[in-house]
């Protein structure tokens, strides 16, 4: 097996990536902090270049695998490590193509072609991806194929966002108690969980996932990696892969608190409450450590509590079936007599 | 004339809503940095508390003229004014009374509800708001005016957004050539002026106003605040103040570089810019200076600018509009054989 990333590898990614990657921010929630009794932060990863973490990763294992010098990369994704692969290589200077499955969100399929991508679509349900990704390899003899997460230039570049996370945290003079972070094949759990822990070990992370889609939860449970039994069918369309990437495993079952998993509808609701409260543009992937927050209402009263936004990639239909969602509990609550508090 | 406020007040200010206001940050764009070959920033106001950069005043002003001792505070606005001071009135532990023009959106003025405020509307066209005013002033005997713009201490709260402007480019090492500012009494811009002057002399500052109340660029051509004949009538809610407040005016009329002035239509494919390619919810009047910068297209070739987005409460039926509008653009500039930069 590749060995996994050590923090040296994170530290020489953030450098890799610093002219081209945004520094996103460590952003305060008053709501989230009056609602939840905490010291509620988010890291927005919604504003980073191509609106996902993924262009980090990408961007470090391009540079990390010859930048300029490669013939061409290929990728297989759902959508934002699709994103990430074609604007890095865009940016390096190569060729890129990249396999998404026909179902992929529509602005994600025409993004990752706008970064000058060869797009690939193939059938989720019906062809067998491995084949047809084995094709496409076969035709681009040469191109270095980037994996979404179990590569260890991605895994490293990923962790970026834990070491931003961390220095914002030294700044600000806070411990980081809780982390909730989205989760699909563990490798922004991994980075993030690598660089965070060297600084604060404390931290408690927990990986969140779709239900359904808990195979991290599962394999956390057995000691052992599981697969999920279903291919698709969450709204969550970033966070459907099948089983915890091996590298990431290596380090997620050592050093997470744990993995929770939360319904389509939480994840919607938090798409709707990003949007209302936060302004940002969360997708329901992207937002499904929000939606652990609000749903699973972990104890963080007097604590800090840091909450990943992971992908802000988002169709209009989707859009509006989060503010939906979280209009009609926002509403009900309302109704309940609850105090609501503002912000 | 009540004295405009000095550097070591907007200082002052800093330290009085630390507590409760979100430190926002200054957010590299390679989207905008690419299409207009500068280095692009934005400081993202739609991030802070209430939505808009004037909760800083509002706290500011509250804490300044006495905090919980305070009887109660009475403000006028449409919208984001409203929610600042209802919402650091509520901190402050006071009642608030807001008087709103019915038009005002919606959801701002649920907002200024769900703060605690007493909403008193007005119909724009048909009252006049000075006597609504006055009749809620003779009712709220005690309560303090805090007027949206002409008030020093909310000048000096809105210049905490220069500050940290000037902090972070400091860090950065970076000098801000252009400074794009959305503009409607000017008290915002007056902020930033005074703090982002005190330490990059020679940067160069611009208002930016909706067509139809560009009375600050009257004002600045003529020497003399000039009125704008329209009430009502901009897509930009928060941008139509009938003349520049007399406090902003003597700072600005020294220090700006100059006012521009950007059509609804530009206002709102900035809105669908803003969503699609930062991931962040701008309102129209909140968007005007990234409209100028799309639509004036300054040139920033190597130089660095800075987009301040101000606000993002905005009703779902403007948002469509914005998505609208920025989308046909950006289709009819790729059917035109225009090279798309990617982000």
């Amino acid at each position: 097996m590749t060995p996994p990333p050590i923090f040296a590898d994170i530290v020489k990614a953030a450098e890799r990536i610093a002219d081209e990657a945004v520094r996103t921010p460590l952003l305060f929630s008053p709501f989230l902090s009056e609602r939840l009794g905490g010291r509620i932060f988010v890291k927005p990863e919604c504003l980073q270049r191509t609106g996902s973490f993924k262009f980090r990763g990408a961007m470090n294992a391009v540079q990390a695998l010859g930048g300029a010098s490669l013939k061409g990369v290929v990728a297989v994704s759902s959508g934002n490590h699709a994103q990430g692969v074609a604007e890095a290589a865009r940016i390096a200077g190569v060729p890129s193509v990249i396999v998404m499955p026909a179902d992929a969100p529509r602005p994600k399929v025409e993004r990752t072609r706008r970064s000058g991508a060869r797009v690939v679509l193939y059938d989720r349900q019906r062809e067998d991806r491995d084949a047809v990704i084995a094709k496409v390899a076969a035709a681009e003899a040469g191109a270095v194929f980037i994996h979404p997460f179990d590569n260890p230039h991605v895994i490293a570049g990923q962790g970026t966002v834990g070491l931003e996370i961390a220095a914002d945290c030294a700044a600000l003079e806070l411990h980081p108690d809780l982390v909730l972070v989205p989760c699909s094949g563990g490798g922004l759990g991994a980075g993030v969980t690598l660089a965070l822990t060297e600084r604060f070990p404390q931290a408690a992370i927990y990986l969140v996932e779709p239900e359904g889609f808990d195979d991290y939860r599962r394999s956390l449970a057995a000691g052992a990696p599981q697969k999920n039994a279903a291919r698709a069918g969450s709204v969550c369309d970033a966070l459907m892969s099948p089983t915890p990437g091996a590298i990431g495993w290596a380090i997620n079952r050592e050093r997470v608190a744990g993995a929770v998993a939360v319904s389509d509808a939480e994840a919607l609701a938090a798409v709707g409450l990003a949007f209302d409260e936060l302004r940002l543009v969360a997708e329901p992937g992207g937002a499904v450590g929000l939606a652990a927050l609000m749903a699973l209402r972990p104890d963080v009263a007097g604590r800090t509590a840091i909450v990943l936004l992971s992908g802000g990639n988002i169709d209009d239909a989707v859009l509006a079936a989060g503010l939906s969602a979280y209009r009609a509990e926002a509403s009900a609550s309302a109704a309940s007599g609850r105090i609501a508090a503002s912000g």
